[in-house]
């Protein structure tokens, strides 16, 4: 990273982490544009997007769906969703086993909404049996709320059957697809998902600046008269698209001019499955090396994610992590520090422009550090 | 605007709005770098331009003051401050004269803050002594809101007045200095101001993505427990900076490295005052020609700031609004509806990458789309 008053001068150092992400030049490029936000042009731009993420879902607004766009980080759109879906006697059930299920606990406590938090431990899976017996015995929960790829540790919980449960009660799902949205295929039919949050800078490979909430219709229509916030109301955000085809407050114009470009370079990539294939074999590369070199990761394999690892810190009196971080980094290598409460662990990303050949110059950078550093990791 | 696969091929149209604006080519290549939101040298750029912005304001932490970045357009930096820094036993008095007031009376409404709003109509100034009046008469009043530069209109209100009429009731101070931060002169002390907030894509002319806010510490931190959203919880954000110089959630990483860049030329061009100039300037060339083809300003010369003005429609049968916008946009300029209640209006902002030649530019662009559409604006 330059100052910005001129033409890169070098490579931005690869960034391992789930967002914001190393981006395609081209995706960068497409921001060297300023758009006006009432005018026509951008609207339309604005309108294409949301359809082809309805798309992407593989749901239509003839289907009852409706994909609206919102000014801020990933965490406003969750927030939005419970700040504005959620009625003054609703009760939100949140299913956690990391930060970002704890994320939304907090979000619900700000709020003053009444909750119920069902915990697994970090490395395993939501319980769906768990939630069903407490949907049975607590029926003044009105909305279920899981995290799909919790990147606490890369685990991915069971959408699909918590969403069963979900439905089987006739309560409110919604979904933080943030950092699996476009690299895992999801059923929303199938998962019963009513609303789907996840943002520009993860598997769509754009910049930051907006979230996304795909949504079912008459679950949002539902709505009137609940939100709590001007900026997070959902359904005034979706009416104003409706009304002129705007944003009701300044959009980030030039992130929308890069989402657009991302998407076009999503489907060049053979969409989901084959930006999924990518990561896939990104995160094989990833963990077959670090096991050669003696790192392992944290979770199970049958739990583990292609979209971020948590690797265990060496066993070794001389492995430091503000160090080792430093040191990786001066190599050109931006790696991620760990979330998890139970264990040390730092994270390496599988998401964005990255490629095996980047896997690999990741794991010998790795390598090298902690030779120099002296960690012995077969120790 | 084209497609974004590829390097710009023709110069967008200029923007004259209220922003997002026109800006500099230098401005947007600095987003041609993908940071790592957790990375030190990211970390460092946003602790500098928190800094900057101090000292642009005329504060310093010494003296009591903060800055704080929010993502989100400006209104979301607005509402943070109701939404965390009013009491659950507070009440705000709104000073309206347009959008941008009645703004904040919604979102006092959706947050269920008491409030009361002190209205004069779009062309006249707020009343420092009708807010003398009711602060005397509603003791329950602990805040007061004002907007600077009413970009309804383009009509600036009187923020130091109202500040000392605020600062004899003792109550706390709430200006939305969206559209003049940066352009016009503001002294903090003076004006007696607690929360100042504007945005990333105003007069500092960075790109949109976040707004900030410039607060008085002692009563930032006097809120502890306030805030009814996560999201907009302005001391939590805070405290994240100073814990480990990090957004709380993702940063628009690509507009914070516009705004570096913009801040760099805005010092280039003499700071605030040299900004002024040059928006000074272009008001000026504009008014003055636009009243040589016979168009006029909606406002008093004496209420009329030089950010945006707001020009009344011809009063001829074939004037007609969305055929004239368009006309204007196919020769390259892009204006700005009006939004005025009381009189059809459009406007021509003045701000962004604008220079007097711009302004030239547009007053030919309307005389030759006039002459088209057979409008005699001598009639």
């Amino acid at each position: 990273m330059t100052t910005g008053s001129s033409l890169p001068t070098h490579k931005d150092k690869p960034l391992f982490t789930p967002g914001p992400l190393t981006t395609s030049l081209s995706v960068k490029v497409a921001m060297l544009h300023d758009a006006g936000s009432w005018h026509w042009e951008f609207n339309e731009k604005v309108r294409a997007i949301r359809e082809r993420l309805l798309a992407l879902a593989g749901v239509s607004r003839a289907g009852g769906f409706d994909a609206i766009l919102l000014q801020g980080s990933g965490t406003f759109g969750v927030e939005a969703v419970f700040q504005s879906g959620v009625s003054p006697q609703g009760k939100v059930a949140v299913l956690s086993n990391g930060a970002y299920g704890e994320r939304m606990v907090l979000m619900l406590q700000r709020a003053r909404i009444d909750h119920v938090v069902l915990r697994t431990p970090e490395d395993v899976p939501n319980d769906p049996a768990a939630l069903d017996a407490l949907l049975a015995r607590d029926p003044a929960v009105t909305h279920v709320a899981a995290v799909h790829c919790e990147t606490t540790t890369g685990i991915v919980n069971p959408i699909a059957d918590l969403g069963r449960v979900v439905r089987s009660h006739r309560k409110t799902y919604v979904v933080d697809a943030m950092s699996s949205f476009g690299a895992y295929p999801i059923d929303f039919e199938a998962c019963g998902i009513d609303y789907l949050v996840s943002s520009a800078n993860k598997c769509i490979e754009g910049v930051p600046g907006f979230s996304f909430v795909i949504c079912r219709r008459t679950v949002l229509d539902a709505t009137a008269g609940w939100a709590r916030s001007l900026s997070l109301d959902l359904l005034d955000q979706l009416k104003g698209f409706e009304k002129n085809g705007q944003f009701r407050y300044t959009p980030p114009t030039h992130s929308v001019l890069a989402f657009e470009q991302a998407l076009a370079e999503l489907d060049l990539e053979g969409g989901i499955a084959g930006r999924a294939a990518r990561y896939r074999t990104n995160h094989r590369v990833l963990v077959e090396g670090m096991r050669r070199i003696g790192l392992h990761g944290h979770l199970p394999e049958a739990v583990q994610g292609y979209i971020i690892t948590s690797f265990v810190y060496p066993r070794h009196p001389r492995f430091d992590w503000p160090d080792f971080y430093k040191r990786v980094a001066e190599k050109g290598f931006i790696l991620y520090p760990g979330k998890i409460s139970q264990a040390d662990t730092f994270r390496i990303g599988n998401i964005g422009r990255l490629f095996p050949s980047d896997m690999k110059a990741v794991v010998n950078a790795v390598a090298e550090t902690l030779a120099e550093m002296g960690v012995d990791t077969a120790a």
